[in-house]
């Protein structure tokens, strides 16, 4: 028997052990020692790899954006104090200090933070970032920085706040910086970390969160070399599934065909209904995007971070709609003439973060406006970022037709899994129906309406 | 920030949550629930898997051995009490109820305990097999067996005994099989709770173990074309930083290179000095192998899981010696007349498993005799098993020359890495020195001896 530790396969684990707690939260926020263990094992571990850190710092599409909110907007930063959650290598952190902060609290989890320490020193940065290591929500911003940094809440108090629970009121935070966002932006979960932080530490209506807002958005895709080659790994799995319950028999007479239907589903969760990640051209795509969720991170909550279209505190709601036109080809035109030959191979889910002024209406007119503001798209028209795009392939493919227009309507569904509260499940329901594309009326002169599909996808 | 659960990089973890417990153990066994969900993550998910399963099933040399073992030694199982020991798929225990064993307890700890029910239903075998789901050291063996199945102390007491614990003594098993063995035997580190199966339930002298005895061997190995591989991956990585060094001080204005020396080290860690699978031929061997370890399951002890060549209750110690002649090739042979014309690129380590009669003092003459001894192999002898050969590749290779016999003298040590008490790392010591083929006197005569080399890999 030999098991390496590094699978490639899906760790499932056994429920007595999942790192979801019992509360559902993240565990390394709410004081469950098993699951808090677990989920560093399974999570936290990577991210104290420099070989890790590297690949994100060579994502150039998303150093530029952070690097053009932060340094392309220095005259917010002036004077400022400064908190980067998850700061790994503390790149951000030293842009925060190079563009004016006067103080910047870099906090960091794993033992990255000692790299961390050393970048900030080298950097000739220590008298400006601290790195404090520990998660976020445990942090308590040094004493002797209350004075020495003229820490001040928002309302200019020089008395400290005492709050409810006994602790110091520590919001005197201008500016939270964060690199949070996960696989179609919510896998991970570290959202969760970010809005404790935001509650405890940044200044209520004047302070301001980089990234400001966030969104989620799917399309459908075409893709068929992928598609298919998922297919085509999943029959394969099952074909040498057969002739090793064949062999079994015959050789070691033991019948294991009682086990085919249970790796039939393993094999399946495995190779068709999980998420694949891609680098997708713009070409692949059959529609304009649908946008599946908005984050205000000002106003956003932990409930917001539990996934899309789901009814408060449940792991299934209404969904968030999608309603796509996929026009075929015309016979009528030389060239595609706009349509397009399709099939539909799936959806791809992808995300963008803004840099910009707050638009909620407790900050947009009181927090400090962004003179330059910054984007950041993982989308196929933004080329490699290294979180791609998600692609959800359909077990059977939905061919275009000439002439006609089909449309995709449905809602998508994303929670976390039962096993880990960093890892996500999405439900897709949705059905098709196709009329001429010369037709006006999208309700009526349907020529064939599919029936109802749902399909649910973990991103591994 | 995107982190893939399934890391191809080694997760090293971080101290406070390793899966080491405090005492060393096995964190299943010791009751730290901590490490023992950290434990659960890291090892046994895998084995939830039937994809993993069936890779195990589809090893022909493991399964012709057990079955050679079991089946091919029916008159030894005839009314025995077997107790299978990670039962996963449960294959071991059909084959000791087929060879004729009236009661076998197949103990399971992961959720792959259901499928193995299944099995066992579906061969009509659950009437003598029954799966038991739990860690093996907090198994009782269900109260109703004690009459119904005539289950009997070896000294034919109809009292049970009460322990000094208060427990039950349950030593009323005949036969133990387990396939418990990792990569170079150790890994995983089963072999804990195997040893604490046989205490707590094996018939102490009449008993037998299967496997009854196993060894683990290294030899001095050519394997340049993996080895020089391993080099310029990571000569490549090192490349890597230095260009992504100066692009990030270039274009965002951040020193990086003090951490050029800790992304070295993990570089190093990871592509040079970790061990690597392979299923060598063997025409790579360069020397008859070495013996490091021996181990008769009858009486090996907890102390003997923890490595190879240490003291007791240590992490190290002298080590198991090894010295190895290298004959060169002869410029006066036409073809290589025997000599060899290498280099040493590194050793390959493999262990062996018998199955046969016991030969320790207490047991020898008690135990029935096995009249069919069975025996695997991992060496390159076997062709493919899937724990194949762990090799350690050296940084530098070492020549041979003509008419020269190059000897390598050293000693092996393995032990538990300080993160992970189901991981091992092997230091090698080792020196070389030539003389001439044609000198019988191998102490002497020494043309040039090399310095003392130590090499620190883990096995990942």
């Amino acid at each position: 028997m030999s098991s390496s530790t590094s699978s490639t396969k899906n760790d499932e684990g056994d429920a007595t052990f999942a790192n979801a707690s019992a509360t559902k939260n993240i565990p390394t926020f709410d004081g469950d020692e098993k699951a808090k263990a677990t989920d560093f094992a399974n999570y936290f571990s990577a991210y104290s790899q420099l070989y890790h850190q590297k690949q994100m710092l060579t994502d150039h599409n998303r150093m530029a954006a952070y690097h053009a909110a932060i340094v392309g907007n220095s005259q917010v930063f002036k004077d400022k104090v400064v908190m980067d959650v998850g700061t790994g290598s503390g790149i951000l952190a030293c842009w925060a200090a190079q563009a004016g902060a006067k103080r910047v609290y870099a906090v960091e989890y794993t033992d990255m933070a000692h790299h961390a320490r050393n970048v900030v020193r080298a950097n000739g940065l220590d008298h400006i970032v601290t790195v404090i290591q520990g998660a976020v929500e445990e942090v308590v911003l040094p004493e002797e920085d209350w004075e020495r940094f003229g820490l001040t809440l928002q309302e200019e108090q020089n008395e400290q706040q005492v709050l409810p629970d006994g602790t110091k009121d520590q919001r005197v935070v201008d500016i939270i910086i964060s690199e949070w966002m996960g696989y179609f932006l919510l896998r991970e979960s570290m959202l969760d970390s970010l809005v404790r932080a935001r509650d405890t530490f940044l200044k209520p209506t004047s302070g301001l969160m980089m990234p400001s807002h966030a969104t989620m958005m799917i399309a459908p895709i075409v893709d068929e070399e992928e598609r298919k080659h998922q297919q085509n790994d999943y029959a394969a799995g099952m074909e040498d599934w057969k002739e090793f319950a064949e062999t079994t028999s015959n050789l070691y007479g033991v019948d294991m065909s009682v086990l085919e239907s249970n790796f039939d589903r393993e094999q399946k969760e495995y190779y068709v209904l999980s998420s694949r990640w891609a680098e997708l051209p713009t070409s692949c795509l059959l529609a304009e995007c649908a946008v599946v969720k908005e984050l205000d991170m000002h106003v956003c909550t932990v409930e917001d971070a539990r996934g899309v279209g789901l009814s408060v505190g449940e792991d299934e709601g209404n969904g968030a709609p999608f309603d796509f036109d996929v026009v075929g080809r015309s016979y009528a035109d030389e060239d595609d003439g706009g349509g397009r030959a399709g099939p539909i191979s799936g959806f791809a889910g992808w995300f963008t973060v803004d840099f910009k002024s707050r638009t909620d209406d407790a900050g947009k007119d009181v927090a400090p406006q962004i003179p330059n503001p910054a984007y950041l798209s993982t989308g196929p028209e933004m080329g490699y970022t290294h979180w791609g795009q998600q692609v959800f392939h359909l077990p059977s493919a939905i061919p275009l037709l000439a002439d006609q227009t089909t449309r995709i309507q449905g809602t998508l569904e994303m929670m976390r899994t039962k096993d880990s509260a960093r890892l996500y499940n999405v439900r897709l329901r949705f059905s098709s129906s196709r009329r001429r594309t010369s037709s006006q009326d999208r309700d009526g002169d349907v020529l064939m309406k599919g029936k109802p599909e749902e399909l649910v996808y973990q991103i591994p």
